[in-house]
């Protein structure tokens, strides 16, 4: 646990203080509430993010406590709660709609919760920043639930040329390449694993990776093309996936820098609403 | 709103950090936060309290939802909720099934929530930290509501020889007599307002002083009898009732007192099932 010899700042804490929290489960591992918070305090919003464990069978339960609470102005949705969180909106962006999931609910002045999906967002931005611009890029993502399908709007949306979108489950996968077919008519969408000599970017979407014990979440040889960008949205500084990118001299981003890139963009849209 | 030029030390949050909450309405005048999180912080505890607003109408959907977060492990309730949260415990201790209120829920170790009532146990600490034990001691009390009740079993298990509980609503006040008086035999307790001149201790335990437009909690003279020590519960520094007694010479013990010594007994109940 980080102990208070290194005290990241983070908004004092006060009867008056209007709450945000980061749903999932599970939750210990998240890096969101320190990333949140620091960016909160460093903008002097009396605001702070909190954990919040909620399991799936408790979810439905849970959540519409939470959104009773007069003082709780924001939710982020994380594993994984992303789907199931969308039908309480009442009112729904059209990113979110398009993938089906959220990860940003906010009051409104009204009172009413509306829906955003900033997933996407964050992970363009974060290539943008290592220097690999998703435009004209032929792209392997693999995992299509609430964030792979965020990020393959965003990359659809982004120029992609070309998306390969794989997972475990085809059913997922085939939803997301006809909606992103659908909306993005110039974008080549396909449901085959690609030739890694092909692509630019391989990104991993699916929660492989969170534990010490997982493997990579799909087959690859021992070295990777130097050429690739590799892309882990695991919360962690060090994966199996990303310790191969780096043993194969490959560029990487880590879900620390999706992270901090849809911190920003969520904390402007609480704010919007800010009483 | 207090700024980060006195920033006063709080645990740092984690995605790992457990969660306490503190739930009223209003809560944005609570002090609560700063107490608990200091005390919290210099114990090295990996656990944090916020502020949870929830409104009469809420509160039933609003607390089921709260026992459903996987790492809130303890609530603390305040005005007007501390009678309704009792039914949400599955385990009632005795000084909360006595005063028909809880100002504490824990999560036990099996999953189940625990109630107690610790509002008394403070205040008994407090004037006995101003050196007016209640031992012996006539008291007026003013409002018999969650916290009256819990303060007048305290006083009474303490030893008081006389206790005048009094509230506009009168059947409030009778049942938490009726119960008191046959809980401890020994103390002679009256529903008559008594003449200050027979009072070592008056007691404000009505949420009357809680805003700038109020006034005294019940009529009195321009001047008290400076043997006299006045308590006020209500968590400011100035309420007209705290005027009038340090301007007419009393000893006085304010809801601050009240709250630290609360607080630090709260927490300690809360620890003993920490995960």
């Amino acid at each position: 646990m980080s102990s208070s010899e290194t005290r990241p700042d983070q908004p004092v804490i006060t009867g008056a203080t209007r709450l945000y929290a980061i749903v999932g489960d599970p939750i210990a591992q998240a890096k969101s509430p320190a990333v949140y918070n620091a960016l909160l305090a460093a903008a002097g919003r009396n605001a702070v993010l909190v954990p919040w464990l909620l399991s799936t069978a408790d979810f439905d339960a849970g959540l519409r406590g939470l959104l009773r609470a007069g003082n709780v102005d924001g939710l982020v949705f994380t594993y994984p709660h992303k789907q199931a969180a969308l039908p309480f909106a009442d009112v729904v962006h059209s990113r979110a709609r398009q993938v089906g999931a959220t990860n940003a609910l906010r009051r409104r002045l009204d009172g009413r919760w509306e829906a955003d999906m900033f997933d996407g967002v964050g992970l363009v931005r974060a290539l943008e920043d290592v220097g690999t611009s998703p435009g004209g890029r032929t792209i392997w993502l693999v995992g299509a639930g609430g964030a792979g399908g965020a990020i393959a709007f965003a990359l659809a949306e982004a120029g992609a040329s070309q998306i390969h979108l794989t997972d475990v489950e085809a059913d997922k996968a085939t939803g997301i390449a006809v909606s992103v077919a659908k909306a993005f008519p110039g974008v080549i969408v396909s449901l085959a694993p690609p030739s890694l000599e092909t692509v630019s970017i391989l990104i991993n979407a699916t929660p492989v990776g969170l534990s010490d014990a997982d493997g990579l979440p799909v087959a690859l040889d021992d070295a990777l093309p130097a050429s690739l960008t590799v892309v882990d949205i695991v919360p962690r500084e060090a994966t199996r996936l990303l310790d191969l990118a780096r043993a194969s001299g490959c560029r990487t981003v880590g879900g620390a820098a999706m992270v901090a890139g849809q911190a920003a963009a969520v904390l402007d849209y609480f704010g919007e609403t800010a009483a």
